[in-house]
């Protein structure tokens, strides 16, 4: 196990569990990098929307701004008391099942792991996307790329959480000190100069306005510019990973996301029309980013501009952790309560939930393979999935403060109605605008899953309904077996399969398929190797029953034989000795026939109850 | 399995087997093809080393062949005798082991095995390469192209060497037809014009002579030519494939094969020189087959020309079959003396052996997947198994002769030691000649097999001499195993495990790996669960064993208390019950955490003699 330590480090133990819980410091970058990560792309998606408005569109930026973050503040609070109310985590999941009902619980575990397969595919192809478009010689291997970075991010996040964190932590705070600084350079620059700075690297013009004003216009960019809030969600699912006291510290992550999150889009908003920055149109020549612009505006292209797009890029290509991050957790929430398979709820080596972290790996190398790694039209759908589990997330909550009650309920319910009618109605508009290029996918996926879902715990109870016993072991109709020994020859591996036999039952078969010569030497044979010894021992002699193939066939009549004694002998056990050679080395299974292994499976796949496979192994010594 | 049957026919009884085997008529489709489709390219590789000769350079073709028509015939007296002599079949390999020694028998099988391996890759490709230059859209499909034929092929000589046989009647005997009337018609052209025929279709003009004369020259347009004689081998090999008396059919189809393949080389080596028809440039514009141009200089470009055309397209394509004839026979051979895997030696389901039709399949996959189907460099390095194979069963004869003696021994001997000289310096020709063009790769190759083929036979020995037992079996010192059975739970699964136990032994340890909350309600209700009923019964009572696992393994504490316990206890054996839930449909397996299947494979891989698996089965129900 030496080559999977090196790999993935020691084993944790589990009393180690507390060891590996984080603070503050390493949560802000394993939670809140796809936040942060969106606020450099949410205003930008708002302001390419009001392109068309020429330079006087840009001024809508601030309101829309202003309303997003007023949106962001309901759901912080929101989320905020949900890490109060549900400690264990769960997030919007939690909230949904346990005050809606199993079915909209459904609906926001869908909608999330949809949202969090896309967001890695997405996070992972937009950063390999930067690093192609500055050394095109890569563009023909993009996929297998993300694949690398995929497949390392899998194995950092197995390693465990602390190591994660701590690998995150110097890109994640280089690019809130960017931004941050700039919002503050900026804001100087601008009371400085009384309202009106000059930029030191002058914004590309902007085109003149070529559409007029509408409400569904800035409904758009609204919608558009809300893709800011996706990873919000992370911290609540994530609370169990935080020290104790675990929900105080989960709130203080939060805030200071949420806080950063807020001062970085207010401050792009107030400063993109100061500068007189808008968006360019991507895809065209001459496109650049919102960002890149408002940097170069602010402090010259010079090394803090650079420090600045660097990290930029490399945490929106690491935004993706957040789903490794996350998924697992939901994935244990819901595999808890039976509708996901059980081994999810398992803690690996590494104290983390492995095979969630696995089942993410596969599912965003298929997106990515799909979509050759190129999945940028992806980006629309996955603010559905986000924007559907604040919904219920807050829809939940105003039927949680009504069952509970209390001081301040009243306003509570307000503010999260508030915040449930906002994200519904942005789901509603981010459906319908982005619709036919790709949102139809969603409302696929979504229900598909639930359908999943539900079909897993069914089988769950089924089973559950089939192996339960209650009573204690029934000793009534102890018989023992009718033993069964199919042999090819006489060997040592026979003989010690026959003296195990002789310690379970009276009642031996040896079941022989007739193959010419074989055959011939090992009836003449019979009575000295085993009748007499038998007898002379005073043992119950072994019958010894040829078996007919005409077509060849040796396994499938041994199956036949035992299956009809099996029928004809109701109420006995039929055991079937398997002898089997054993090669400890793999390239030697070429070399027999592997009929012992035949016999196993098709035994189990056939057989019933009343037949069981003991397997006497023989092994070669070197 | 109605599948199966449909795609691979009813199996066949071992009765049936006579029924199966064939007369020359389907011999020569069977076993010919690969000899008789070399008449294709035999005489055009011999004429491309003549082109720096120019016009003074084609009337050499008649010498090269008659020389080529005559070790032809030492080798047809050659393998007649050999059939006569080995009606078992096993041709080269055969006559070698038995007149040579070990060592040298599988020098021979070695080759031939390349041989055959290189057959059928080199004709699916240049099957296809046809294909493919007549329809070049197809390029990029070339390597699917070739393994959809070799599928096919696969699949056809799966059902049965009679079925084969059926299917390429047709186009082997249009191709004999087409060739032969082409040479009659040129020979009474050419009698009727006084020697002196006019083509109907001019072939291009001759390059002017740019090299002399020279021996070398001669010697490698000799060796050229030789690819003419491979798969003559064949029928040798296939002696079992024939009706009673097989020795009589084989001979005649061998005949008949050599006969019209010898026909056909000193026709074309007599009409080449009198039509001015020589090699063009493979490759270089203007290129035309030897048999392309002479067709057409004889019969004009008709419906004639273009059915002979189509023939040798699809002859040529399909004399890779002859290897699917004869591999697995070869391989079956080299089997029954223990030096390839056993199974080789099984008749499958349509008596064919079906193993080394798969086997073949799988080489030849391989091959065409590392060259990407285009496998044209492969020709000169196929003549160097094939006679090699040659010059080993001469010299084989030879030693046959001198220890037979009789009359006619001395002719016989002589005959068969010119035959290994003269195929043994072609060998050499060859190999010169292609060393740097891929003829290494042979020398690489067929060492590699023998290795590989030796070290299979010391396996088989030392298995037989580890498990042979010929004396009667043992029945000193039989006790009862220790019964060790791990449980997660109490459920009908478990009981039924522990019924099983009981009839066993009268030691049983129940195993239970510690997991919180699991563990404290199977302690707490051991008592009523376990231990009442079966004092109450008289029964033994087991013992729970907990396991701790610090590191959340389930699997590893169990394996390690076995082995331990095996240890602790010499003499006795272990049994582990392994309960395991059976679910019928596969992707079920995703549900539950396969424990069962990794106890029992941990168990196996690391166990010993005295540890013993038992699975109880479970069935869930629908």
């Amino acid at each position: 196990m030496s080559l999977a330590d090196l790999l993935l480090g020691r084993p944790l133990a589990t009393e180690e569990e507390k060891a590996e819980r984080i603070g503050p410091g390493q949560g802000i970058p394993i939670f809140g990098l796809d936040a942060l990560s969106s606020a450099a792309y949410g205003p930008e998606a708002a302001l390419t929307l009001l392109i068309p408005l020429g330079m006087a569109g840009i001024a809508y930026i601030w309101p829309i701004s202003l309303s997003i973050v007023a949106l962001l503040a309901i759901v912080y609070f929101s989320y905020r008391q949900t890490i109060v109310a549900y400690p264990q985590g769960g997030g919007s999941y939690t909230v949904a099942s346990e005050n809606l009902g199993e079915w909209t619980g459904l609906l926001a575990a869908a909608a999330l792991m949809v949202d969090y397969i896309l967001t890695a595919a997405v996070g992972i192809s937009a950063g390999v996307g930067a690093l192609v478009s500055a050394v095109p010689s890569l563009q023909s291997h993009t996929l297998v790329i993300c694949l690398g970075i995929l497949a390392t991010l899998t194995l950092v996040n197995l390693r465990g959480i602390r190591e994660t964190g701590a690998l995150f932590l110097v890109p994640t705070y280089l690019f809130i000190a960017c931004l941050l600084g700039m919002i503050a350079i900026g804001l100087v620059k601008t009371i400085a100069a009384s309202g009106h700075p000059v930029p030191v690297v002058a914004p590309p013009k902007l085109m003149s306005a070529s559409a007029g004003l509408g409400a569904w216009l800035l409904l758009r960019a609204f919608a558009s510019g809300c893709t800011a809030m996706t990873g919000v969600e992370a911290v609540s699912n994530g609370v169990m990973a935080f020290k104790e006291p675990t929900d105080k510290y989960a709130r203080l992550t939060l805030t200071i996301i949420i806080g950063i999150l807020m001062v970085m889009l207010a401050g792009i908003a107030y400063l993109a029309p100061v500068y007189g920055v808008g968006a360019t149109t991507p895809g065209e020549q001459g496109y650049q980013s919102v960002l890149s612009q408002l940097l170069a505006a602010i402090t010259g292209k010079g090394a803090f501009y650079w420090v600045g797009i660097g990290s930029i890029l490399v945490v929106l290509s690491l935004s993706a952790n957040t789903a490794f991050a996350d998924f697992p957790r939901l994935s244990r929430a819901i595999a808890l309560n039976g509708f996901l398979p059980h081994p999810l709820t398992l803690r690996g080596r590494r104290l983390v939930f492995a095979e969630g972290v696995y089942a993410l790996a596969i599912l965003t190398a298929i997106l990515l393979t799909i979509f050759g790694g190129v999945t940028d039209r992806l980006i629309p759908l996955y603010a559905v999935g986000a924007f559907l589990a604040f919904t219920l997330s807050q829809a939940g909550m105003v039927v949680h403060w009504r069952r509970t009650g209390g001081a301040g309920a009243a306003k509570s319910m307000f503010l999260n109605g508030l915040g449930a009618i906002a994200t519904a109605i942005t789901v509603a508009v981010v459906l319908v605008a982005k619709f036919t290029q790709g949102a139809w996918i969603t409302l696929v996926l979504i229900p598909g899953l639930i359908v999943l879902m539900r079909s897993v715990k069914r089988h769950y109870k089924k089973v559950e309904r089939q192996t339960r016993k209650d009573t204690g072991v029934s000793t009534h109709d102890l018989s023992s077996p009718i033993v069964l020994l199919p042999i090819e020859h006489w060997s040592v591996v026979s003989e010690k399969a026959l003296r195990f036999a002789w310690n379970m039952s009276d009642e031996i078969q040896i079941l022989h398929v007739e193959c010419g010569e074989e055959t011939e030497s090992l009836c003449q044979q019979w009575a000295q190797l085993v009748e007499t010894p038998a007898k002379n021992a005073g043992l119950p002699v072994p019958e010894l029953v040829l078996l007919k193939s005409p077509y060849r066939f040796v396994v499938r009549p041994i199956v036949d034989y035992a299956l009809r004694l099996e029928r004809e002998n109701p109420g006995r056990h039929v055991a079937v000795l398997v002898p089997e050679l054993v090669e400890k080395r793999w390239y030697y299974i070429l070399l027999h026939n592997n009929r012992s292994s035949a016999l196993k499976a098709l035994l189990l796949v056939r057989g019933n109850e009343r037949i069981t496979v003991i397997n006497i192994p023989w092994y070669l010594r070197h």
